[in-house]
């Protein structure tokens, strides 16, 4: 006898990429930021470590929404903290998504989305891309006609591109809404200020963030839903009353307030990811031309597989992706199989570590 | 046309306890600990500070399991730490109950257990318990039969009062799994060291804990579960990867090994609440004998409502609970209507005045 649902039996469960807890790795596959947070954010941590930890938190979050809401001239409701921007993912899924509903999201991009729908128990589909990294409308077009929730990375993972807002305004699920997953957004040459929200698609668009990643905080899981407040009411009721610490809270509302600090980073990884899309193609490789700060890279005759052990004995990691064996797994046919390696886009040292390292690989 | 799902509509969702922002109130409605956590918490935590937020958290939470674990003496693998104990609740909800399923739970207890059986769609059944808050076994005994999963606090909220170990292990759903909460376990005579779980029972139990009340640290959102391994790895898979972050994890594992200054803040409050007991008693109020940290008090003739804003009006928050109301909105016929007051045990000053004002309230 099974205790568990049936659902969660049959579960392989997600696996995060590689957290090695010791130090001595140049760590470039879980695209995070190489550079440290804002001391600000070090200094509210601290003050709020003196403070009183022993009553909760305030569970809206109003010091946090209030700062997010200047940045993006919104009202403070349109703003919805979260204990991470995976529960951004899982809080709107259970607000929006019953057993019988569709699921859907580009394929390849986050695998994650695929094992929160399983773990719901929904219906769920993969809307293929072309090799280009496009969208076929047409082929796609009946499944997004029938989605509850339509999940879309802006860049996408692991491809690094970017669709552009007519694309996206294009694919709105007439019935259901459609979740603009910006977790790499701050990265794009112009990251959106939330003006596909005030037309009347926006209505049924739910914007997600992360601190993860341009604000250089993996660390203490902050990611938050920008919504009407409409849709950000409903999802209220979903969370946990105290989804997020105060310690996080304090964090996250110094970061956002610390553009200065986010965008001198931003400045410098754009640099170093321009230099290794150069470098990865005078090895040969066929680097996506990014948007986000990490790098979808394939080698026209060498295995990835054997790049990626290659580099991890020499203490170096990158995300080996193989959508392959998904796709062959899946009922679904299909001609785009892919793999390749997602680099992430670390210090320019790091980077040189990586670069002399693939040259002696490929030579 | 509703985005949301039928069950979120209908949800009025969880009402938290009132959380002034600001300073100046006597709060005693949340069963915060008056105490400060320990000074080995806030330095544990301005070191994680200063360390690398800008990578992920350890999934796994190894340096808090382990500490955990110790105190229990059981191996890691029966830890499973999450993002404050609603979040136990969570989890344990959506790795073990699906539509069809029913979820149970004693009648006054923790009113969460029903919302969040609601947001997740399935049966649910209050199972009534007398007026002495013991359990009515042949009353329940169907619904027992038939739970996927049974809440059980322990001690209870809002009575304090605490079952003995028989009555658990008499009432694990025979093809399901008792969820002993011991959210205010650190506070009863005798705390229980997991023996519950070594019997044959002890494969179909979950025992939660939380460092919101014994450890001081309602603001950090950090509990965990205590289960058999193969339990933990089925909710391992339905838990967001990175649940809790970096400083709430080094927070967590400092307070766990500070067994000494947990104890220290317990046999005050033990002390207190004798005191409040007492008080409340000459009074003419009608206290039960309380195991955890607050005590549920009702008068015979005075409304609890009313003693409830008379203390508000001198800045004194205490939680009026109306189960009666909450009884008549229901299908469920039911003798047992309860209303009256739970009163969290602060510090003694904090409680003078309490006293102070009640004896000029009820006089």
């Amino acid at each position: 006898m099974s205790l568990f649902r049936p659902d969660v039996d049959a579960l392989e469960g997600y696996v995060p990429g590689e957290q090695p807890q010791e130090s001595g790795w140049v760590k470039l596959n879980t695209n995070e930021n190489p550079y440290p947070p804002s001391p600000r954010v070090v200094h509210a941590i601290q003050q709020a470590s003196q403070g009183r930890l022993n009553v909760y938190p305030d569970p809206l979050g109003k010091g946090f929404c209030q700062a997010a809401a200047e940045l993006f001239d919104l009202d403070p409701e349109w703003i919805l903290p979260a204990n991470g921007s995976d529960e951004n993912l899982t809080i709107i899924i259970r607000t929006f998504a019953d057993k019988n509903d569709l699921i859907a999201y580009p394929y390849p991009s986050y695998i994650l989305y695929e094992t929160l729908a399983q773990i719901q128990g929904t219906r769920h589909a993969r809307l293929r891309l072309e090799p280009d990294w496009s969208w076929n409308l047409k082929l796609n077009r009946p499944l997004i006609e029938q989605s509850k929730i339509l999940f879309v990375p802006n860049p996408n993972s692991p491809s690094g591109n970017h669709w552009d807002h007519d694309i996206i305004r294009a694919i709105v699920p007439p019935a259901g809404v459609l979740v603009h997953d910006e977790a790499y957004g701050d990265f794009v040459d112009e990251p959106h200020r939330m003006e596909l929200l005030h037309g009347e698609s926006g209505r049924q668009m739910i914007v997600t963030r992360t601190l993860s990643k341009s604000y250089s905080l993996a660390g203490i899981r902050f990611g938050f839903c920008v919504a009407h407040p409409d849709l950000i009411a409903g999802m209220r009721k979903v969370k946990d009353s105290y989804n997020c610490n105060t310690l996080a809270l304090a964090a996250a509302e110094a970061a956002i307030r610390d553009q200065d600090w986010m965008l001198e980073n931003r400045r410098k990884i754009l640099g170093t990811r321009e230099r290794l899309e150069n470098s990865l193609t005078e090895l040969g490789f066929n680097p996506v031309p990014s948007q986000a700060n990490f790098v979808w890279v394939t080698h026209p005759t060498i295995s990835h597989e054997e790049i990626y052990q290659e580099l991890k004995q020499r203490r170096i990691l990158v995300r080996y992706m193989n959508f392959a064996s998904a796709i062959a797994a899946s009922n679904e046919h299909s001609p785009a199989t892919v793999n390749g390696l997602r680099i992430t886009i670390g210090t320019d040292d790091e980077i040189n570590v990586l670069v002399e390292s693939l040259t002696e690989i490929v030579s």
